[in-house]
C-alpha cells in the first residue's frame, strides 16, 4: 500500500513555485525561502533540530543514543531549474523525512541522523551547481562565486543577502572528512534504464561530472538591409555552425556515454535589423569516462578555432567548470543492495549522468545514491514523472539503509 | 567650409543616450523623449510652430506667403537601434534644422515648409519599423499594434501612455494623399556604394521593403546529462540548422540585391542543465527585387518545414511584415539631381536596402531621398562614421531642393 504522507507532501510542496509551465523554484528567490520554511516546520514538528549553516543549507539533526558517534546522512534539494518538474530534488527530501519518521518510530539509534536540504542544487540561476555541498566540502572557488550573477545581474552575494547570508562566511558552511559516517542521496534516475529493465532501485556506481564552457563569439554588428552577404561578419552564423559541430561531437563520443549540449545561446544586440555582433552560448559536457571527456573537450576546442577562423569571428572559451566523474563509496553501495533485498525491491547497479550534491559530499563522507524510476526518462520538464508506488519503494529502502549504518 | 552648427548639434545630440557601447535612444523611453526635446527647442528658438501628433511625430512648421499651399515636408527620426551610431537618422535631422536656417535666411517661400521628426522608425522596440510614418499614412495595422510588446514585456499601448498617448487616437495622425507637396529624407547611405564611387550624393531611386518572419521551434526539454544524443528533439540545434540554411539562401538570392538575416534567437528554458525546448527566432529578409524577396521567403519556408520534419522538431513561421519595393517620385528625383547640379555636388542613383519612412511618406506623397557616403558602410553599429564635410553638402543639397519646391 502506498503512504499518502509522501504523496500528499510531493503535491502540497509543488503548489510552491508553481509556474505557468511546471516549477519553477531558482535558488534565492521567494519560492525557495518559502518551500524551505515548509521544510523547515515538517522537521519541527517531528522533533528534529533544525539549524542552517552559512550557505542556506538547512540541517535537521535526530540524536542517536552515543553522542560521539558521527552522523548518518541523507538529503537533496528542492530548488528546480525554470520550467521544471515536481520530483527532481523532491523525492530525495520526501524520502529522507518519511525514512526519518520510520526511523523514530523503530526505536533508538545508536548514531544520529541528520536530513540535509541542500541549497542551490541547480546551476540554472548563477551557472554553477551543487553550490550547497560545494560549499560544505570545501569545494568553493570563491573568486568565481564572487563574480556569479544571474541573468539580471544580481550577484550571488547580494542575492544571499536577501537571505540574512554573507558570502565572505562561506567557510563555515565546512564540514570535515570524517564527521560524517555515511551520506545516501535519494533521487529521480533522470534517465530511461529502470523504466527499460523494470528494476526499482538503481545502486549508483559513479556520477558522471559536467565540464561546462562559456563560448563567445564576436561578429560585427551591421545594418542588416544594407551590408552583402559577403561582407558580414555574422556571429550568429558562425554560434550556429558550433552549435551543430557540438552536436556531431557528442554522437561520436555517445558511444562512451558521453554527450553535450548548448543550453543557452544570447545575441547581441539581438534585433532584427542588426547583423548580430556578438554570440555567447553556454556548453554542458558529461559522461563518466573521463578520457572521452577530454576527447569531447579537445574536439569542441579545435572544432571552434576552425570555425572562428574560416568565419572571421574570433571566439573565446571560458572553461566554467571541469570535473573528473565521482565513484561511490562500495560499502554505502552494499548497504543500499542489502537494504534493496531486506524490502524485496528489484534492484542493479547503475551510474548517474547527472550531478548530484552525492558527487561533492562524496569528497568528505562515504557516499552513495538510491535512484528510482521515473517516467520515459524526463527531467527537468514540467512532465517529469515517478510512480508513487515507485517512490515509495525507494523511501523503504533509503530507510532501511539508513537504520544499518546508524546501528 | 564646413557649418560649425551641424557638428556641434551631432556631438550634442549624442549625449543623450549615450552607453557604454553605442547610442541607446530607443523609442518611447526617457532618452528619446530628452532628444525630442532638445529638438523642439531648437525649432522654437528658429520660430517654427512645433506641434506634435496622435503617434508622438513632432512637426516642426514654417508657413509660406500662400496660405492655402500645400507644405514640402523633410525629416527623418532621433531613435537608435541597441549599440547603434550617432549618425544614422540624425543626420536627416540636423540637415533639415540647418536648410530651414538657410530657407529663412534667403528670403519667403510660397509654400509652407515643415520639418518631422519620426516617432519609432526602428524595429528594436517593438518589432515594427517606421511606425511614426506608418501612423502619417494610414498604414497601421491595428490589430498587431494593440498586441506588440517590447522585451520587458511593456506594450505599446503602456509606452505610448508614458507620452501622454493613446493608441486608441492613432488614426487622427493620418494626412491624406494631397496634403503634402513633396517629402525629402536626408540619410547617411548605411552601405559601401558611395564611399567606393566617390560620389557625394545619392540620389534614391527605390527602397527594398523588408520582409520580416518569427520562426518558432518546438523541441523537447530535457536534463542535458541524462537524455542520450539520439533520444533528444534539440530545438537550438534545429535553430542552428535554419540559421545557416537562411544564410545560404541570402548567399543564393544576393545576386539580386537581396539579403537575409536572423538578427535575434531566444532559448528556452535557456540554462546549461537543460537540453533546449523551445527557439524562437526572428528574420529579415530584404531586396528591392520583388520576385527575389518571394523566391528567398519560399525557400525559407521549405528549408524550416524539411528540417522540421527531419529534426522531429515542429516549427512555425509568424509572418510579421510583407512589403513591396518602394519606388522615389521621378520629379522629386529631378529636383534633387539638380540642386546637387547647382551645389556642385557630384551625385548618382542609388537604391536604398534599409527601410526609411519616405518609404510611407511616399504612399501619400511624392517622395525622395538624398544619401551621403558613410564610412565603410557601417550602420548600426558605434563605429558608424560620416564626415562633416559630407554631412554638409548633403545639407546645402537638401536646402536647395526644399526651396526649388517650396516656390
Amino acid at each position: 500500500m502506498v503512504d499518502a504522507w509522501l504523496q500528499n507532501f510531493i503535491e502540497d510542496i509543488a503548489k510552491i513555485g508553481a509556474g505557468e509551465s511546471g516549477m519553477e523554484r531558482l535558488a534565492f528567490t521567494e519560492s525557495d525561502r518559502q518551500a524551505r520554511q515548509y521544510v523547515i516546520n515538517l522537521m519541527q514538528d517531528m522533533g528534529l533540530a533544525v539549524r542552517e549553516d552559512a550557505f542556506g543549507n538547512v540541517i535537521g539533526r535526530l540524536e542517536g543514543t552515543d553522542p560521539h558517534a558521527a552522523p548518518v546522512v541523507t538529503g537533496s534539494h528542492i530548488d528546480t531549474v525554470p520550467e521544471g518538474g515536481k520530483y527532481d530534488g523532491i523525492v530525495g527530501v520526501a524520502g529522507a523525512l518519511y525514512a526519518l519518521g520510520k526511523l523514530k518510530a523503530r526505536g533508538p539509534l545508536t548514531h544520529p541522523v541528520e536530513i540535509i536540504i541542500f541549497m542551490a542544487e541547480e546551476s540554472s540561476r548563477f551557472g554553477f551547481a551543487t553550490m550547497g555541498s560545494k560549499a560544505m566540502a570545501g569545494q568553493v572557488n570563491q573568486t568565481l562565486w564572487n563574480r556569479a550573477k544571474d541573468k539580471d545581474g544580481m550577484t550571488l552575494s547580494e542575492a544571499m543577502n536577501t537571505f540574512n547570508l554573507d558570502l565572505a562566511n562561506i567557510k563555515q558552511a565546512v564540514r570535515n572528512p570524517g564527521e560524517i559516517k555515511a551520506f545516501i542521496e535519494m533521487h529521480i534516475e533522470q534517465g530511461p534504464v529502470l523504466e527499460a529493465t523494470g528494476n526499482k532501485i538503481g545502486v549508483v556506481t559513479a556520477i558522471a561530472a559536467p565540464t561546462r564552457l562559456k563560448i563567445t563569439v564576436k561578429g560585427f554588428a551591421a545594418h542588416s538591409g544594407t551590408t552583402p552577404m559577403e561582407e558580414r561578419q555574422d556571429a550568429l552564423v558562425s554560434a550556429a555552425m558550433i552549435v551543430l559541430a557540438i552536436q556531431e561531437i557528442g554522437f561520436a563520443e555517445s558511444r562512451h556515454g558521453t554527450v553535450a549540449t548548448v543550453g543557452n545561446l544570447i545575441v547581441q544586440p539581438g534585433v532584427m535589423n542588426v547583423v548580430p555582433g556578438l554570440v555567447e552560448m553556454w556548453v554542458d559536457i558529461r559522461g563518466v569516462n573521463h578520457d572521452s571527456i577530454i576527447e569531447c573537450l579537445q574536439d569542441v576546442k579545435d572544432a571552434v578555432s576552425s570555425i572562428a577562423e574560416s568565419q572571421e569571428t574570433p571566439a573565446a572559451i571560458d572553461i566554467l567548470a571541469s570535473d573528473k566523474p565521482i565513484q561511490m563509496h562500495e560499502e554505502v553501495r552494499a548497504v543500499i543492495a542489502e537494504a534493496a533485498k531486506a524490502c524485496g525491491a528489484s534492484y542493479q547497479d547503475i551510474h548517474s549522468g547527472a550531478g548530484h550534491d552525492a558527487m561533492n559530499m562524496a569528497l568528505i563522507a562515504p557516499a552513495g545514491m538510491i535512484f528510482i524510476p521515473c517516467r520515459q526518462g524526463i527531467s527537468h520538464n514540467p512532465e517529469e514523472y515517478a510512480d508513487p508506488a515507485d517512490i515509495q519503494i525507494g523511501a523503504d529502502v533509503l530507510a532501511e539503509a539508513l537504520y544499518q549504518l546508524a546501528n
